[in-house]
C-alpha cells in the first residue's frame, strides 16, 4: 500500500531480517498487526532492550549483561584451553557436545574481504589481550571450514605463531554415521588426508 | 544461552514470527545485535509504531492511519462493486491486476472452527453496515478456493441472500499459461464443471 506510511516503514524495517524479502515482510507485518499484538509489543520491547543492555563480555566477546559472562566467571572452566569460534551459535554448539570445559573467544565473525571485513573490522587486538592476559597452553580454532573461515584461522594462526601456545583446528572428516559411499569427495579427500594410526 | 535473560526475551519475542522457531529465532537475534543494530533499532521502533498508530478503516476494514483509507476516500472508484477479500495482500493483489476499479472489503481472516474463528470473530455485522450504507449492485466473493475460504464465501452469500444485489464468486480454472498436463486433477474438474460458452 504506497499511501501508507507507518505501514510501509514496518514492512521496509521488517526486511532488515535475513531472508525476508519485499513480500515475506509484508505478509510479517500484516500477522504482527492483526494476528498477534501482543506478541509484537513484546518484540518492539525486547529488541530495544537487548540494543540497550547487552554488550560484549570483555573476556570471551560474546553478548552478556553484565561485565564478564557467567561462562567466563565459572571456576568450573579449564583456563589452560581457548576455543575460537566465530559467532555465538557456535559457541552454543561446543558447550552441546559437553566433551569441551575450558574457556571460549568470540569472534563475532569472520574474515570476509568481499563483505568488507578484516582484521579491524573482527578487533583481534581484543583476542590478543585475552590471550596475554591468560595462561592458555593450547589455542584451538574452531571457525567453519569454509574459505572464510579457514582464512580466518589461518589468520589467527600466522599471529600467535611466536607464542610457545599449541594451536590447534578441530579435525575435519567425515560426519557421525557417514557413509563413504555418500559423502562429497571434498569432505572424502580431507578424511583421507587427516586419517590418524588406530 | 540459558543464563542471559534479556537474551533469552528477545529469542521467545522472535518465535512469535510466523515459521520460526527456537534455531532461527538464535539465529535472528544474533543477527539484530551483531549485523544490524541500526535495523534492529528501526525494527523495534516501527512496530510500537504501527501498534499504536494504524487501525481499521471504518469502511473497508484495511489497516489504515485515519479515519476512511485512501482507496475508500477516492473519488474514482466505481461505488456499485464491492469486492470481498480475506486479508490486506488479497486486496494488493486485486489492485496489481488493474482490472478493477470498486470498493473493497477485508475480512481480516476467514472462518475456521478449527482455529477458533467464527462469525463473531470476523465481526460480520461491520460487513452487513457496510453494505447497508452502500448503494452496491454487485458484491464479489473473492475469499480463497480453500475450504475456509469457500465456506467464508457461502456463509456471506447465506447472510445476503434476501438482499436484491447479484453475489458473484471469482472463476476457477486453469491458470494463465496452464498445461493441462500439468495441472491437477481437482482444478481440471473445475475447469470442466465452470466451462463457458466462446
Amino acid at each position: 500500500m504506497s499511501e501508507n506510511l507507518i505501514l510501509n516503514q514496518l514492512v521496509d524495517s521488517l526486511k532488515c531480517l535475513p531472508g525476508v524479502g519485499p513480500k515475506s515482510a509484508l505478509r510479517l507485518a500484516y500477522f504482527l498487526l492483526q494476528r498477534d499484538r501482543n506478541g509484537a509489543k513484546k518484540l518492539s520491547n525486547s529488541i530495544s532492550n537487548a540494543l540497550a543492555k547487552l554488550n560484549a563480555c570483555s573476556l570471551c566477546n560474546n553478548f552478556t549483561e553484565s561485565d564478564i559472562c557467567n561462562l567466563c566467571a565459572s571456576s568450573s572452566r579449564d583456563n589452560s584451553l581457548l576455543c575460537i569460534v566465530e559467532m555465538p551459535t557456535d559457541l552454543l554448539m561446543m558447550e552441546q557436545t559437553h566433551s569441551y570445559k575450558g574457556q571460549y573467544y568470540v569472534l563475532m565473525g569472520k574474515l570476509s574481504p568481499l563483505d568488507g571485513i578484516g582484521p579491524k573490522e573482527l578487533n583481534f587486538s581484543k583476542l590478543i589481550d585475552r590471550i596475554k592476559k591468560g595462561s592458555f597452553k593450547e589455542i584451538i580454532l574452531a571457525t567453519n571450514f569454509t574459505n572464510e573461515g579457514n582464512a580466518t584461522a589461518q589468520y589467527i594462526k600466522d599471529i600467535l605463531n611466536d607464542s610457545e601456545i599449541r594451536i590447534s583446528r578441530i579435525a575435519r572428516g567425515l560426519p557421525m554415521g557417514g557413509e563413504i559411499e555418500y559423502v562429497d569427495s571434498g569432505t572424502l579427500a580431507q578424511a583421507l588426508e587427516d586419517r590418524k594410526n588406530i
